[in-house]
């Protein structure tokens, strides 16, 4: 057996994943109404295919063939990797019950149709039946797949590999203490910036001219993308050479559309990033959803939120947009970093975003671990949000029912939001060190610089690494929220005018 | 064997067809170019999976059962039908060896290539290779499918299906004596409108509008469908609910979108309107290409032409292009029926438009007859445009390499354009008997009243009856060229002012 069949088996799983990622991105872009429950049907299909041929004898042939040590110890290392993702997932998915499987697909699909409807009626009793069909899906699984301490583990290894519940809980109460006194400190001493300038009506087509130009120079390449609109903006790869970003576009909201666009941008980076060596291969992915998420926060949050951002690009903002002229960029910065504790997670400020996080994880490894119930939820939830954000939603359509995720069975995602923010702030400390002169570089337009570092550090190696293996690489240290807290004090102290007590 | 697993099989079949239409559609009008060597691959791979269960033993196992007469005889009209559509393809299909399909795909492939740049350099030479490799797989193709008389039949029968090259050049020397010398006496004896005001500039995202608008009057179902932008018109259906059109859109040249609109628009109504019932089988698609391309020919020419067209649209044009405020609709509608002999196909006017069919058809036929040799071509070609056209083309760019088609191997398509032009004549004549205010209706906007008709008598039945049992079912007549030159010579001659003899 040679590699080489492995690869060329392996590449067309790929092909067909990248076909159902086409037709998935046609389907929330393009497609007419009328195609949805036939396209539906096909995606599935595609999806089945991939999945049959992931967990087919001839990869098992191949999983047991490069697993024995005396051909494992004479794979190169891409090659090694590459066969360690693939028996990993293998693993996974082979040991749940293909009858098991479709169901729970099928409960999924279902589940997202009536938390649809339930989440417009805040009916949060009537998504219940789904959600427990959902959860028991879930601790099944878990089962097959195994885990060594906490149940949760196996959810949370399938978007940040290697991560442990015992791990992320650790990082969580860290960080929640320090986190939740500064926001009140911020609320209470503070002084919230002016925002009323940011009002106005910004044409569409004016905004999405923005859109590009601001990803043109974030360097982003539009000869392998482009930019469409969705309700919901995503990023998607279709392979090298394709990777799609879509944004939103509201008239009376111009910052929205360009956060979100940067934010996309900074995943499209990554996978336009990844190492062309790596094509077709298991490796030619990014090395966790949270390691992802650090790259769209980065570019959101560090970049598209800084001081040094907005010297550069405020002149072309005022350019376009006749209200900004007579704003001086201080106040425009200090208006685009208002924080302020709110219900829903996908409108959270930088600094109060993390709580959000934090309460779903908490609420999704005690139904995991058997320890709440779903039925509780909503009243678990409102509590939660009283002690971390002090805000009560008036309804379950703001508060449990707001996000789509576990009505789709992605329990153990929310965590990589956070680690997201976490990463972002530990390796943007790293990129400081390594370009003294960031700030400067950034003022003057000079965005490449930043990517240039971030593509040779992270967004070339692909899923060569575990995330925390990537991490220590690239920063020299684990996993740490000082990073985060350190950002967050220095930035929104002062722009809050808050003189910070020396920390002990 | 029952036949629900016969159209459960084929549902397959056709859902990768589907899917294979949305890459290709993709490649056309949204993909970044980096992409296009692995998506070209990927669409490789979907086709041929779909022909690998096409000629597969499972397909041999149906066709072979289903044609058996003690069973045939008990299918209803569908199934029957079905059947045969199916077998018909299945004996084609099988009939070439896969080896050496798969070499003509290969040649076809490096043909368009080699063409694209041999058109560009107006170099036949350059292509001539190609071209006489595919000429030898169209002949050796034609071996394995068979023909009664003619092996021109067998590549006919592709697009026209039981159209033989008898009866096609029978037509067409009746065609030819009477167009010729009507064209001739129109530039001799006529007088030409003055097209002067149609110049001008007319903003694209105007002409995008307008393109919308002009769908929608004709009843084209945009929850089923939609139109972007490409430098080469198409129409493709990915399925029921999903039927897209594309125009292209010059800046100084408004009718050329519109009339690509119309023309594009006329083929969607086609496959919008095929009957529901037919959904997954191989019924579900149009009669043959020329009956396709009668649906588009009567948008673009028969209404987008006519005088009753443009009493009810011509206010709507004036209300967004302020140069037309002045100017007569009848001066308009004679404008733009200019008839002018010239060397492009794609740019002839409906009148001259056969005459570059006729001399496409019987280069082909002289060419898989062995008659001609393809090193001749350049020489033949200019012959004919000279003797019917009366034009002689400046080099090969304009003259025998202008077309894409025997780079891609579609040998045998070419008649389809004068078949659509004739088989639109003829149904129309028929539309206007079943609904003798026709003109009044389409001069009121009501063009729903004539996509009533085509849709009950034409676009419904999908591929229930060959095109000429459809013909005769629908117009009560085999194939006329008659109905065509008599509406030609009403309207030209009106237009032009000729007084035409008495004919005999």
């Amino acid at each position: 057996m040679d590699i080489k069949e492995f690869y060329d088996y392996y590449r067309e799983i790929a092909q067909y994943q990248n076909v159902a990622a086409l037709v998935e991105w046609d389907m929330r872009t393009k497609m007419p109404p009328k195609a949805a429950a036939d396209r539906s049907m096909v995606a599935g299909k595609l999806g089945r295919t991939a999945f049959e041929m992931m967990t087919s004898p001839r990869m098992g042939a191949f999983v047991e063939f490069f697993n024995r040590p005396s051909i494992a110890s004479q794979l190169n290392e891409t090659d090694h990797r590459n066969v360690a993702l693939v028996t990993k997932q293998y693993r996974k998915v082979s040991a749940i019950p293909a009858d098991r499987f479709e169901a729970f697909i099928v409960a999924c699909s279902r589940g997202e149709h009536v938390w649809q409807e339930a989440k417009g009626k805040s009916d949060f009793g009537m998504f219940l039946p789904c959600l427990e069909e959902i959860i028991g899906f879930e601790k099944e699984f878990v089962e097959y797949e195994g885990y060594e301490q906490n149940r949760y583990d196996a959810l949370l290894d399938d978007y940040e590999p290697s991560m442990t519940t015992a791990e992320l809980q650790s990082i969580i109460d860290g960080l929640k203490q320090e986190l939740v006194p500064f926001i009140r400190q911020l609320q209470e001493h503070g002084t919230r910036p002016d925002t009323s300038f940011l009002a106005g009506t910004f044409p569409v087509s004016e905004q999405a001219q923005l859109s590009r130009d601001v990803l043109t120079a974030m360097t982003y390449d539009f000869g392998a993308g482009r930019i469409d609109e969705t309700e919901h903006p995503f990023t998607t790869s279709l392979g090298v050479g394709d990777v799609r970003v879509t944004t939103h576009y509201y008239e009376h909201d111009l910052m929205s559309a360009l956060f979100s666009t940067m934010h996309e941008g900074g995943h499209g980076l990554y996978e336009q990033g990844i190492s062309e060596e790596y094509h077709w291969m298991p490796l030619h992915r990014a090395a966790s959803m949270g390691v992802h998420e650090s790259q769209s926060r980065t570019w959101e949050n560090l970049v598209g939120r800084s001081e040094a951002f907005w010297r550069f690009y405020y002149p072309r903002l005022q350019g376009r947009f006749a209200q900004f002229r007579d704003v001086p960029v201080e106040d425009f910065y200090k208006a685009i970093n208002v924080v302020e504790p709110s219900l829903v997670r996908i409108e959270a400020d930088e600094v109060t975003y993390n709580l959000h996080i934090m309460l779903r994880f908490e609420i999704e490894e005690a139904l995991i671990g058997g320890r709440v119930q779903a039925a509780d939820l909503p009243r678990f939830w409102n509590a939660k949000m009283k002690e971390y954000l002090g805000v009560e939603p008036p309804d379950d359509a703001h508060g449990v029912l707001q996000d789509v995720h576990w009505a789709g069975g992605m329990f153990g995602y929310f965590p990589s939001y956070m680690l997201g923010n976490l990463y972002a702030a530990q390796f943007f400390a790293a990129a400081r060190e390594a370009i003294p002169n960031l700030d400067e570089e950034l003022a003057a337009g000079h965005l490449s610089v930043l990517r240039e570092w971030q593509r040779s550090n992270i967004h070339a190696c692909g899923a060569l690494y575990d995330p925390k293996d990537l991490l220590v690489k690239v920063t020299g240290k684990p996993l740490d929220y000082h990073p985060f807290m350190d950002q967050v004090r220095a930035k929104y102290g002062r722009i809050y005018g808050i003189v910070e007590r020396e920390r002990d």
